[in-house]
């Protein structure tokens, strides 16, 4: 999963513009991607790049390989994505993460590769609260992501919104933060480093759990889960209960999508149970990113449906999303990968 | 909203029998039931009851008004009213709520009427939780209580062994008992005593939110409500916000059913928009209990709309009750109200 950017600078463009996914987006209206492209003007003209190109116009075009606004981080990769880009155009040297969380305040976590650890800080601006890799993704080549995109509108409540009233009305986001969270913290640090799956499984299901619990004791609550998203945790639960040992963790960003974390060897399987369960045209899913071998899941399915877990309405799912641990930012050379014309304007709309 | 229950004790019965809602249920394979079967017998004793009637077998008939096991605390009444019936029978002088909390934690706050505060107590054996009256219901005759029934079928997490998980594994637990509760519980007694309305109905919404939060963040997690119990919370905070006011507060219990709360000048008002937000063939919906007088919602469903609510499909409400603060346990003396035959037998079966 990834977002793509190309950006362009020229004496000929009368003025910023910028298209997302093949549609235009206002540039000038828009504080967020102001404030990115200043703060890293300002660093280039720091580091002595030429005054000439900082005061021409850009042309942005980014594309995701995924839904935006759907709770899965889009505004996050694709923030990063803009600031590493504008970058490499400036030639900025250093680490750009802070600029990043002007646009949003996760996308600090997408510019570095493999699996990230967010610092809280201490500083009030937020100026020292950076990510930074934990280990490259080439540590734990086994971890698979499987993502499902639950049929659902655009989100009702923007995930910045709604965090920022978590802070404001939720009693219990204190004591998570003071207390829940730098002990799981330093857990699944441990867990990632010792590829201790059954461990980095729970802690990631629990915590995911207690972000949404934050979430509804907020004021007025904040919901990202529907029913649907709650009927996936019931599979997973009952997957590992029958299987007697962790095979699958979930977890749930703001928006009703699962995401779920397991090992190579047991995405064949869940993928049948995810298809039975959560039929497409009474059938299998449509999915998007690496293959998944086929399995004959008959008897998990029964051992499931014994503890109690009942196959789903058809067409609950949109499509399935099946990848691997990122490698982080990364700029592509070859011309033939650019989204933007040499006149600078995109290749492709919606 | 009411349990009723008829007990006879008679030395012709060859065994304890129990029917509930018109069927009949096992007496002596509940522990619950027996459990305070016993302790009412021990305490006669201890009275000074005939030895005799002690020894006889007992029947007991039993109807609620509203649907069992559905997050309606519907074992609490009933094991209230049970304790109650058979405290007349012994002539068992002395509070029994405490006998009532072995049947159901939440019994003890059945027997009084009004407004109850449930004391957590400090006894290990939990001999002094005990719920006390705050007010009688005359205190506050003009509050309401509007239940939607959300159609749906029996909870799958009985609430009892929900808490019981959320105690073991919810971090978050012990900061909202130990620093939220207390103050929650000191302001609304406050409230009820100054009927002071919207006070009163934050703190209901904001408590509601967490308890659910609290089962949200147990492992694995427990789901009361459902999209449709968060759509209805949707419409009641749109309500109170196009009215700039709190007119309406909901709680949720262990399951997906609304219990609003509201003054009764605002009754006719928000039923036209559960009616219209939330219709049943189309249509308005069916209300047991005390009727609702007609009402012109249609400036108040557009502001609603305007703020982004939107009608729901229909079918989503079973029923609706409306009603008031209840009087606690009352002995009914006429016989015609009685639920069992002379010989001992339902009047009436399901």
């Amino acid at each position: 999963m990834h977002a793509k950017t190309t950006i362009m600078a020229s004496p000929n463009f009368t003025k910023n513009c910028m298209w997302l996914n093949g549609k235009e987006e206002s540039f000038g209206g828009n504080a967020r991607l102001l404030s990115c492209l200043k703060e890293i003007q300002k660093r280039a003209q720091e580091d002595g790049t030429s005054k000439e190109i900082l005061k021409w116009n850009i042309h942005v075009c980014s594309e995701n390989n995924f839904p935006t606004a759907a709770g899965l981080a889009s505004s996050a990769a694709g923030y990063a994505c803009f600031v590493y880009a504008l970058a490499k155009l400036y030639k900025v040297k250093g680490d750009v993460s802070q600029i990043a969380r002007q646009g949003s305040g996760s996308a600090c976590r997408s510019l570095e590769g493999g699996f990230v650890r967010w610092h809280m800080g201490n500083a009030s601006n937020g100026s020292d609260s950076l990510a930074t890799q934990v280990v490259p993704a080439s540590h734990w080549p086994e971890m698979h992501v499987i993502i499902l995109v639950v049929n659902d509108k655009k989100k009702k409540v923007s995930s910045t919104s709604g965090m920022q009233r978590s802070v404001e009305t939720s009693e219990l986001l204190k004591h998570r933060v003071a207390h829940c969270v730098p002990q799981r913290i330093a857990a699944i640090e441990k867990a990632i480093h010792n590829r201790d799956f059954p461990t980095f499984a729970e802690i990631t299901m629990k915590d995911s759990n207690q972000f949404h619990a934050v979430a509804l004791d907020t004021y007025p609550p904040a919901v990202y889960m529907n029913d649907v998203s709650h009927a996936i945790v019931d599979l997973i639960h009952c997957f590992n209960q029958v299987k007697g040992c962790t095979k699958v963790a979930y977890t749930f960003d703001a928006g009703p999508n699962a995401c779920l974390y397991l090992l190579e060897s047991a995405v064949a399987e869940t993928m049948a149970l995810v298809d039975y369960f959560f039929p497409s045209n009474n059938s299998g899913n449509t999915v998007q990113g690496l293959p998944v071998p086929p399995c004959n899941a008959k008897e998990t399915v029964q051992a499931i449906e014994a503890v109690g877990m009942q196959k789903q309405d058809d067409g609950l799912l949109k499509y399935v999303i099946h990848t691997r641990i990122g490698e982080g930012a990364k700029e592509l050379t070859d011309s033939g990968t650019h989204l933007l014309s040499a006149s600078g304007l995109p290749l492709r709309l919606a």
